[in-house]
């Protein structure tokens, strides 16, 4: 199952932290840019120019951190920001992350009912047929959808869920986040009784550390939800991101792993991605801040959390 | 305000449908692949081959269509099966739809909070600054949104609610939608919950018609959920998917109207793309095949509403 790789990645690095490369035009340091301009044959519109720096300084941190992390995630609407050459982008990103090892999550929040739901899956998992050949668009390991649909919407994505993993959204990191997904539905919290649905959801794709293919997102704003979820959503996968620029930190989330230090991956991109803003100069060396910023992050999470 | 733009465009065309460009690539007939392959310069792989396609589907039956309806829609998750010369294509169908002097509605149920519905926002609506130019990726009148975020995910679109409009998913259209959407919150189900939140966050972009930039998107499968929702959300405009394959009709989609048949807009994708596989042969006259099909269902609508 596809939470054993995963959790496997996580025992090998020692380290329940992921970076989001959430790579916004004003994240890339000024002579990146420069230097995608001169390397650049031919010439290039700001699309095309901006999102070819914005893969060189994915492939830069990737190259600073896959030492200490198990997994990266993208989060497609930054990668829009470029249009079609950000697609471009992101999937070479998502090819050279797992050259390096890593597990890579698509935190693309799909949400469709039917064939729209199948062609997120065939995109992203199965691939599609065009003509005589099978493409594979975005070959991801793990995709953040969303429960709104009810089951229309996750079943078809279970049927990969032997080698990949769905993290359903359960409580975002925002801070009016209370507003539909605390409301009372019977006598539980509505993102409580959406954890309950994922429970179920991943009943018949329980890995050997006892996590199923179907994960929850919980941000890491949510202690209490984390808390709650962690002890009676034994099977669910916690995806958490908000760690860092958005307030969470190695206090707030110690509640999402289980006894054995297991059962969450905790994300953060802004705090990583724009380290380098917090040092002198124009961003040279940003590698080594992202290297850091990681490093500071597991130290925080691992103070907190035993990891076996 | 963005709701007249819209209205206007209806009543010019006397029709209140839309066509949902969701061009799957079985759904492009084979003389119009090969015709494409030999008009392609250079060598093209499958991705970039079946992206030109859909393109020119797209084009033909735009021009086969466009003097009917006031609308068009194109859902991403089609156009990320092609990869991102999928992205390209779509770019360049809202370029065209846009010549044509059609509404286009991205149906790409974005959902996030902070910088990511800023980017989405951005993406579509407002532009992005990369270095000196300003681009605007993917120029779109509207956009489909999710609600579970709360307010944190819809505000972000709200200050470009003069000139464009976000439809918030409120009812889908599978058969297990009840599962979450019908889930009771107090005294109410969790969809009508959602449908009074739509009817605050559009109270500052009311237009002329009384219809405010904030839509809900609300299935043809729930009739009586079109009727409710007519009824106690006045000022809310409706989405509403799944006329023809998915199962609704002209009479499921007249409860979406008010009395002087305005505040709504159905959407077919299915029905009319692929139209020209009922017809034998193998698919010459697609876009006249197509354009029968916007007949009927036109027709079929008008009969049950009165459009002033």
């Amino acid at each position: 199952m596809s939470s054993d790789l995963l959790i496997a990645k996580i025992r090998e690095k020692h380290c329940p932290c992921c970076v989001g490369l959430d790579t916004r035009p004003e994240y890339i340091p000024a002579p990146l840019v420069e230097e995608t301009r001169a390397a650049l044959t031919g010439p290039a519109d700001a699309a095309a120019l901006y999102a070819e720096a914005a893969y060189r300084f994915n492939v830069r941190v990737i190259d600073a951190v896959a030492d200490l992390i198990p997994a990266i995630g993208l989060q497609c609407s930054h990668y829009d920001l470029y249009g079609p050459a950000g697609a471009e982008a992101m999937r070479r990103t998502i090819l050279y992350a797992h050259e390096k090892g890593l597990y890579v999550i698509l935190d693309g929040k799909r949400n469709d009912v039917g064939i729209v739901a199948e062609a997120c899956a065939d995109s992203l998992f199965g691939g599609v047929q065009l003509g005589d050949e099978r493409y594979l668009p975005y070959p991801t390991d793990a995709v953040t959808v969303e429960s709104y649909p009810g089951s229309d919407g996750i079943k078809p994505f279970l049927k990969y869920c032997d080698k990949h993993m769905i993290f359903v959204m359960t409580r975002s990191t925002g801070k009016n986040a209370y507003e539909i997904q605390e409301l009372v539905a019977g006598d539980r919290a509505l993102y409580r009784v959406i954890a309950s649905r994922i429970e179920r959801w991943g009943a018949d794709s329980v890995g050997e550390y006892g996590y199923s293919s179907v994960g929850a997102v919980v941000g890491a704003t949510s202690p209490r939800s984390l808390g709650e979820l962690r002890a009676s959503c034994r099977r669910t996968f916690l995806l958490v991101p908000g760690y860092g620029a958005q307030g969470g930190d190695g206090e707030s989330v110690r509640y999402a792993f289980d006894s054995d230090g297991r059962g969450a991956l905790v994300s953060a991109s802004r705090s990583v991605l724009t380290a380098w803003k917090k040092r002198v100069g124009d961003g040279e060396g940003f590698e080594n801040a992202a290297r850091d910023a990681v490093l500071r992050m597991r130290r925080d999470v691992l103070a907190n959390v035993t990891v076996l």
